[in-house]
C-alpha cells in the first residue's frame, strides 16, 4: 500500500477498548469504515466499529480472515502476541511497524535503544535472579524499583525495593518472568509529548502534557505543561529523533521526567496515549484522527494547540459524578461504554477547556 | 422514561443518513450503545452504530422488535411513514414528539403554525388545482414559487412561476400532489438558528449562522452571521418561542430570511441541521451531543461558540478536493463513507476554524 487511503476503505483495529473505540470514531470521520479484532464480546470499540472478529489472538484462520477484511491493520496495545503479527505481517501493512512493538513490548530493549540514541532514562539494569539483582542494587543504588520487563502497565507488574529486606518479596512478585531493576529518579513533574509521523516521513507533535497519576493510574493531564522554552523543544526534538529512527508510522506517546539534569525518558507507548485525550478539545486535529491519518497514508492534519485544557480520567467510582459533570460549562465528557464500574478501571474522561 | 439514561442505554435512531452517523457517534462519547432503523444496507450510519435493524418503515414487526431494542427513539429526517410513528410511540418514547413532526411535514400546517404564533412568513396560499393557482398568484403576487406540501427537501418539489406563462407547467410538476404557493421574499441572506430544548425545559440556541445556497443544496455556513444585535436576539427569541410551543426534546433547526422588514421564518426542521455543522469545530458541545443529551433527558451542554467557523458542504465531485483539503491548517474534514459520488449527493463537508 503505497497510496493513501480513501472513502470505504477499511481500518483493522487489533484490541477493542476506549483507544480502539476512539480510534474507530475518527477514521469515520474520515469515511472510512473499522474492523476490530477483539476476543472480548460486548467491547468499546465493537459498538462504533463496522466490523467485529471476535476470536483469540492465536487463532490463525481469523487473524487470516481479519488480514483479508482490511486495508492497513493497527492496534490501541502493545503487547500483541507475536505469533499473530507475524501472520498479519505477510498478509497487509500493520502501522505502526513491527520496530517499534518489539522495543516497546520490553523495558529493557527499549530503555537501551533510548540510551543508544543519546538520550537520558533512569539507571537500569536486567536481572533474572537474585545475585542479579544483589549487583544490581549495588550498582544503581536504592530505593529502585523492580519491573516485568513485558506485559506491566498502570503499575502492574511492579515491586518497590526500598531497603534491601525488601527485594527478596519484589523478586518473588516478578513471578518467575524476566525484570529490570530502575533507579528512583528525582523529578519535580512529569510531562508527555504525543508525536506522529507518516508515511512521507513528515513529523508533527502536540504540545507537551504534564500528568499526575493517582495509584500508578494516570490522573490528569494538564496543558500547557509547566516547561521552559528550552525544555519544550528539547521534550519535541527528541520525540522527533525516537519517531525517525524507527521508521515510526502513526502516534507515539513519550514520557519524559523533568528533573534538573534535564528531560529523562520514562516510557514510549507505539499508540495513542491516555495523557493526550486533551487534544479532543484542544486541537482542530485530534491525536486520534492523526493516528488514523499517519497509517492511512494520509498527510498529518493541524494539532497546533488553540486553548489550555485539563483532562482527568474517570476511573471506576467517579461515574457517579457523571450527572454533576454533564452541567459544568466549557466541559466534554468522554464515556466509554462499559457495562461495569469496576475499581480501577477506566470508564471515561473529560475535557475541561480554558480557551488560550 | 423520566430518569436520564445511563452509560449502556441505547438509542434508536431512525434514518441510516450522515445524520445519524454523527448522532451515533455522539451517542458513542456519552456512553451510549446506538440503533439504527434504514432499509438501505450499507448506509453511513451503520458504519458506526453498534445494531442495523434493516427493514422497511412498514414492517411492523421489525419496528416492534425495534422499539423493544432501544430505551428511546430519535431519527435524522422528517418524513417518517405516520404508521411507523404509530407502532413506535405505542412502546417507547419518540423525541422529538409528534406535534413537531407533524408540523414540519406539511409546508402548509408548518406555514399556519408559525403565523399563528405571530412569526412572520413568506406569504402564502393552498393550491390543489389550477383555480387555487390562480388565486393564488392573484393574492400573492408574481414571482412565486409553487412547492409540494409534503416530502420536498434540498429544491425537489418545486417550481418557481415567474410569469402567468409557468403556472400550468409548474402545477404539472407537482405530479398531482397537494401544493402550497410562496410569494418569493425580498431578503438580503438567510441565517439558521440551531436551538435545543431538552426534557426539563431548558432551551439553549447556537450562534445564528449564515447560509449560502448553490443550486438548491446548502453550500456554506458562516458563524458569525451577519446580523445586528437586536436581530440576533430576536432570531434565538423566535426559536425558543417555537420550541416551546411543541413541547420539544431535541435539535432543531430553523432558516430565517432577513428582510428590510425584520426576520421571516423560511422553514422549520425537527432534527440536527446541515447548517449546524459548523458546532462541531466551534462549541465545546456540538449539535449532534446536545440533541443526544436532549433526548436522553440530560442537562444540555455548552454550545457557546468559541470559534469562527466557515463550513463547506462537499458535494458529488467536490470528492476530489479531499487529498488538497486534508493538507489545509485550522481544517478539519467529516466525510460520511458513501460509496458513490454521484452529483448532488452530499458526501462530507469541511468546518474551516479562524479561532475567535
Amino acid at each position: 500500500m503505497t497510496d493513501p487511503l480513501t472513502t470505504g476503505a477499511t481500518i483493522g483495529i487489533l484490541g477493542g477498548g476506549q483507544l480502539g473505540r476512539m480510534l474507530s470514531v475518527a477514521a469515520a470521520r474520515l469515511g472510512f469504515k473499522t474492523c476490530v479484532f477483539e476476543p472480548g464480546g460486548d467491547c468499546p470499540t465493537s459498538h462504533v466499529a463496522n466490523y467485529h472478529f471476535q476470536a483469540s489472538y492465536d487463532d490463525a484462520d481469523a487473524l487470516r480472515k481479519f488480514a483479508a477484511a482490511v486495508d492497513v491493520v493497527t492496534y490501541e496495545f502493545e503487547n500483541i502476541p507475536t505469533a499473530a503479527l507475524d501472520i498479519l505481517e505477510g498478509l497487509v501493512p500493520v502501522r505502526p511497524g513491527r520496530k517499534a512493538l518489539k522495543i516497546s513490548q520490553d523495558r529493557l530493549t527499549e530503555k537501551a535503544f533510548l540510551t543508544d540514541l543519546g538520550l537520558k532514562t533512569a539507571p537500569f539494569a536486567a536481572v533474572d535472579d537474585t545475585v542479579d539483582l544483589a549487583e544490581a542494587m549495588a550498582e544503581i543504588g536504592l530505593p529502585a524499583i523492580l519491573k516485568t520487563r513485558r506485559f506491566g502497565y498502570d503499575g502492574k507488574g511492579q515491586a518497590r525495593i526500598m531497603s534491601e529486606g525488601d527485594a527478596a518479596q519484589a523478586l518473588t512478585d516478578m513471578a518467575g518472568q524476566e525484570a529490570i531493576l530502575e533507579g528512583f529518579v528525582a523529578f519535580t513533574h512529569e510531562v508527555s509529548v504525543i508525536g506522529a509521523r507518516n508515511t512521507a516521513g513528515d513529523v508533527a507533535c502536540y504540545d507537551p502534557g504534564e500528568n499526575v497519576h493517582k495509584d500508578g493510574i494516570l490522573h490528569t493531564t494538564t496543558v500547557p505543561a509547566r516547561l521552559t522554552t528550552a525544555q519544550r523543544t528539547d521534550a519535541v526534538l527528541l520525540t522527533a529523533q525516537i519517531l525517525n529512527k524507527l521508521d515510526y508510522v502513526g502516534v507515539m506517546g513519550v514520557e519524559l521526567f523533568v528533573t534538573a539534569q534535564g528531560l529523562l525518558v520514562n516510557e514510549i507507548a507505539p499508540r495513542v496515549h491516555n495523557s493526550g485525550h486533551w487534544t479532543q478539545q484542544g486541537c482542530t486535529i485530534d491525536q486520534f484522527e492523526q493516528h488514523i491519518r499517519a497509517v492511512a497514508g494520509w498527510p498529518l492534519g493541524d494539532g497546533s494547540r488553540y486553548a489550555d485544557v485539563v483532562m482527568e480520567n474517570l476511573i471506576g467510582a467517579d461515574m457517579e459524578r457523571v450527572p454533576e459533570i454533564a452541567k459544568e460549562p466549557g466541559t466534554a465528557l468522554h464515556l466509554y461504554g462499559k457495562a461495569e464500574a469496576k475499581p480501577g478501571r477506566k470508564m471515561g474522561h473529560v475535557n475541561r477547556i480554558i480557551r488560550g
